[in-house]
């Protein structure tokens, strides 16, 4: 499994991971009637830096990387990851993050941060626990979840340097 | 003093505003170096509700609402204030966020949330706390503030309903 730069040949295998998931409206704050257009503009933002996590030819993840504010909160990373269903519980995600990360780095970012961590997407908050991120907010039921109603959740932060 | 929407013939007077607020890069996590058109189209962008506070003919502040996210967070609010400066320390800012909080209502918000409250603005968020909002994150060192290095942010919240 390789992780690289995301290019034109690959953005049907994103739409194909990206669309399901913003359609189900469990993790992501984005609207969830996106045709694949919006999604393909979404997730492919002049601002965000694409990387794809491939098997072969087979697309298994796909994450962005952005600086989460301007100006004088420029310093700080964001990221957004998702990973193919077929592909979950692999590693996938954490191999992801683990590269954004580096790659945050790489760029001179000093710290990154997830604004809006669903607290019932457990798997997903506790791998950022596992990889360094604290949980420095709650946000009082700040989401609309389709299944459990608001929920609460999380802003995760972790220092780079 | 009257708080109403902005039309076009307040965008000078918006920009007069705005345009030195951010271009000091103390209080806003945006570009400091956007030009006017970049400052409008910001403050104007077609996602803000944008109000002024007007004295007759004289604008005192100006600040826009719009959803914090989308999707499963498009029933959060999220707002910007600014007051000119020869207006500070008369209210304004306080009735701006009062009114923002009542249009909010208006509009089926449930909570307000800002995102990024500089700790170094201590006269704001003893404001926003006095107006019961709470802060329930901080991020670490997460503004790099043009006098003081880098300073933490707050993430303050308020229920609506």
């Amino acid at each position: 499994m390789q992780i690289r730069p995301a290019s034109p040949a690959d953005h049907a295998a994103i739409l194909a991971i990206v669309a399901p998931t913003l359609a189900a409206g469990e993790t992501y704050a984005i609207a969830t009637d996106l045709d694949d257009d919006g999604v393909l503009a979404y997730w492919l933002s002049p601002t965000h830096e694409v990387f794809v996590a491939a098997d072969g030819g087979t697309i298994l993840g796909t994450y962005y990387l952005m600086a989460n504010q301007a100006g004088g909160g420029a310093h700080v990373a964001n990221c957004g990851y998702m990973t193919a269903p077929a592909a979950q519980g692999k590693g996938i995600a954490r191999a992801m993050c683990e590269h954004s990360l580096v790659r945050a780095r790489e760029r001179g970012f000093r710290a990154m941060q997830f604004n809006h961590v669903v607290s019932t997407n457990t798997r997903a908050v506790a791998l950022w626990q596992k990889l360094g991120f604290d949980i420095v907010g709650a946000l009082p039921q700040a989401f609309n979840h389709p299944v459990h109603g608001y929920v609460d959740s999380y802003v995760m932060f972790k220092k780079l340097i």
